[in-house]
C-alpha cells in the first residue's frame, strides 16, 4: 500500500527564497567540487536541514531539491547526475545506493479532479537496497531493506523486502540472493 | 492512427545558419533567465516565429529545437528540461502540460529501407492533456483532450480523449475521472 | 547468451589520474566545438587510444567514460547527449548508430553476494544496427548486425541480427525490413 497522495499548499514567499539560496549555494560551494571531498558536501547539506549519517556519499552532480526533507543514513549514495525530488520527504536507509540518473520523485498532480492541484508523498528507501542506474521511484513508493529496482525501472508501487523487479511498469522478478538457486522464476 | 512519417530532405545552410542563430539567442537571452520571467521569453520565441497563446509558461531549462515549428496554445506549459524536438510540428493545446524531463520527438528513421532516411511526422496534444515526467512521445503520436500519459510512458500510438496511459510502450489503465469508481480496470 | 558479468578491481592510482585527465582534456577541447569538426574530436580520441574507423561521427555533447575501451568502426555514430560508460570495452560496428541520449552501461553490481562488487562485461553493437534515441543497453549484450532498438528501449540481453526490439525490458518484436510485408507479427 503506497502512502497516500496529499495535496500540497503552493509555496510561500520565505519557501521560495529558501530554495533559490540552497540552490545557489550548492552550485556556488559543492557542483563542481571533486567527488572525495564528500565531508564538505555533507556538511552544506546538513547546513540546509539534512540529516546525514557518516560516511554517506553524495555525488557533486546529484540534484537535491530541498535538503530540509532528506534523510540520509550512515554509508547511503547518491550517485552521478541522481535526482532527489523531494517535495515531500525522502528517507534513504543505511547502505542504500541510489545509482546514476535515478530519480526519486515525490510529487504528482491530482488528475482525477477539477483543479489539477499538486500533490505529494513521501518515499521510503529501506537499508541496502539498491535503485539502479536511470530507475524512476514514484510519489508515496517504499522500497522494502535489501530490494533492487534495476536500471531504468520504474517503481510506482511499493516493493517489498528482498526482492529484484525491473520494467516499466517494474514487475517483481526473483528474490534477491543467489540467481541460480531460485527455480520456477526467470532471472532478470 | 498515427500520422505517417514523411521522409525529411536534408536541411539546406540557410535552415542550419537559422537553427544555429536560434541556440544562440535562447542560451544568451533565456537560459539563464528567472522562472518568472514567462513574457520575456514568449517575446523571444515568438520572434522565431512560435505561435505562443496567453499564459504560456515555458521554463528556462526546456529545450526547442525550432520554435518555427511549435504551437502553444493558452495556458499550455513546457516544464524544466522537458525536450521538444520539433523537426516537425508540434501543437501543444490550451491547458496541456509537459512536464519535467519529457521528449515530444518528431524524428525517426526509416530503418526498413536502404538509406536509413530521416523521417519526421507531427506531434498534438490535445487540449488539457498531461506528458507527465520524463514520459516520451514519439514521432506522429497525438495524443487526445484530458488524456495523461504517466510518467516515464513512452507512447508510440495515438491516444484516445481521456485515458490514462503508462509503461514501455505505454499502454491504457483506465479513463481519466474519479479513479475509484471505475470498476474492472486496475488503477494505475 | 550474454557476456558474463567480471568482477572489476578497484580503479589504481594511475587510473584514476588517466580518466580525470580524459574528462579535462574532452571538456576543454571537444565538449563545445561545432559539430562539423569530427576530425578534431577523432583525433583527441584517438590520442587517448581510442580505436576510431574513418567517417566515424562522435558529437561535441556525447560522453566517453574512458577512451582506451572504445572500438567505433568507420562510418558509426554516436548521437548528441549519448553516454558510453565503458569501464569494460565497447565495440560499436561499421556504420551503427548510437542516437541521442541512449546509454550503453558496461557495469552493474553483483548484489546477489556479499559485498555488492563492481562488475562489468563489454557491449558489442553489429555492424548496421540502431540504438535510437534515449534507448539503453546493458552489461554483457550483444545487439546482431542490423538489429533495431527502439527509442527508449532497455536491452538486457543479446539481440539476434536484423530483429527489430522495444519496450522495457525489450522484446522482439519482428524482423527489420519491409514492415507491411511480416505476418502475424504486430508492427511496433
Amino acid at each position: 500500500m503506497n502512502a497516500p497522495l496529499m495535496p500540497l499548499p503552493p509555496p510561500g514567499p520565505a519557501d521560495r527564497l529558501r530554495r533559490r539560496l540552497w540552490r545557489l549555494v550548492w552550485a556556488l560551494t559543492c557542483r563542481f567540487t571533486p567527488v572525495p571531498l564528500l565531508g564538505w558536501r555533507r556538511a552544506v547539506l546538513r547546513l540546509f536541514g539534512a540529516r546525514i549519517g557518516a560516511g554517506a556519499w553524495i555525488y557533486p552532480s546529484a540534484r537535491i531539491w530541498a535538503p530540509w526533507n532528506l534523510t540520509l543514513e550512515r554509508d547511503a549514495r547518491i550517485g552521478p547526475g541522481a535526482e532527489v525530488y523531494n517535495v515531500a520527504p525522502v528517507v534513504i536507509g543505511a547502505g542504500a545506493v541510489v545509482s546514476q540518473d535515478a530519480c526519486l520523485c515525490t510529487a504528482s498532480h491530482d488528475f482525477d479532479r477539477p483543479g489539477f492541484a499538486l500533490t505529494t508523498a513521501a518515499i521510503t528507501l529501506g537499508e541496502g537496497c539498491w535503485v539502479a542506474a536511470g530507475a524512476f521511484v514514484g510519489p508515496g513508493v517504499s522500497i522494502g531493506a535489501r530490494a533492487v529496482a534495476l536500471a531504468r525501472a520504474v517503481v510506482v508501487r511499493d516493493l517489498p523486502p528482498g526482492v529484484v523487479a525491473g520494467g516499466n511498469p517494474a514487475r517483481i522478478l526473483r528474490m534477491r540472493g543467489r540467481a541460480r538457486l531460485v527455480r520456477g522464476i526467470a532471472a532478470e
